[in-house]
Parts: structure tokens; C-alpha cells; sequence
């Protein structure tokens, strides 16, 4: 068993409503220092097998058909343990 | 300047039915193996000056009072670079 983790993020140049709405919500609570937030979103997968080449290759295909965007986000696949 | 990233996940027990939904939908596009699936929230934060344990501290009270829920999510704090 793999455990893989998909972080789905707003390109840079991509307004993110979410990330301002926390931005802008910091100051009212008393936190003051952060510059810039940006949300995404973090997908974990647990795949049977081992992480071998093929396995990351649908990895990516997932991330690229159903778990991102990709005219507006970028994804990273990180293997966990 | 500093990036902090705070990944907000469902705990274990919790439903999830956004990572159902998804696990649901792999089969259907032709993916198979993939045992389950949870999603959750990524964050980012810039902050000013540098990762100071006060700095840190206040990250967390971000997370718990902001970025998550305590009762249904856990979440990570990470310092990047």
C-alpha cells in the first residue's frame, strides 16, 4: 500500500477569491504579518501496490483529468513514505 | 519573507463524501487499484520577517480558529524552504 498525496493549487497569475477571502478575514481576527494566502486543495490517495514508474505515470493522469484544472491550477504528486 | 503551508485534512472518522465522490468517479474514467481517497485544504501563507517560534505559534492559532474546523478536520503546519 502507497499513500500519495495530489496538492492542487491557483496558478499565480489566476485570482484566488478563496485565498483573499482568508487574506482579508486575518486582520479582523487579530492577525496581522501575512502577506499574501492562497487556497488549494489536497487530495491523499492510498493505491495498492508498490509507487512503481507506471503507478505515478496514472497518478498524474488522475491529477490531470479529474483532480485539477489545468488552465487554472497546477498539481504536485508527492509519495508519502 | 517566509512560506508556511497548513494542510487541513478530514479526521479519519469523519466522512468524507468530496474523497467518495472522487474514489467513485476513478473507476468510471478507467483508473483502477486506488484503495480510497480523502481530500482536504492547502494553504499557503506568506509571511513577513522570519519563522520565528511566536511567528509559528500564531500560524496555529490561524489554523485553529480560521483554516480549519477542530471538531471534524486536523491540520499540519510546514515551513517551506
Amino acid at each position: 500500500m502507497v499513500r500519495v498525496v495530489v496538492d492542487v493549487m491557483p496558478k499565480p497569475e489566476i485570482l484566488d477569491p478563496q485565498g483573499k477571502a482568508v487574506h482579508g478575514a486575518l486582520p479582523r481576527l487579530g492577525f496581522s504579518g501575512v502577506v499574501d494566502v492562497r487556497q488549494g486543495k489536497r487530495f491523499e490517495l492510498e493505491l495498492e501496490g508498490e509507487a512503481t514508474e507506471d503507478r505515478l505515470a496514472e497518478v498524474h493522469q488522475m491529477a490531470e483529468t479529474l483532480l485539477s484544472n489545468p488552465v487554472i491550477e497546477n498539481y504536485a504528486v508527492t509519495v508519502v513514505e
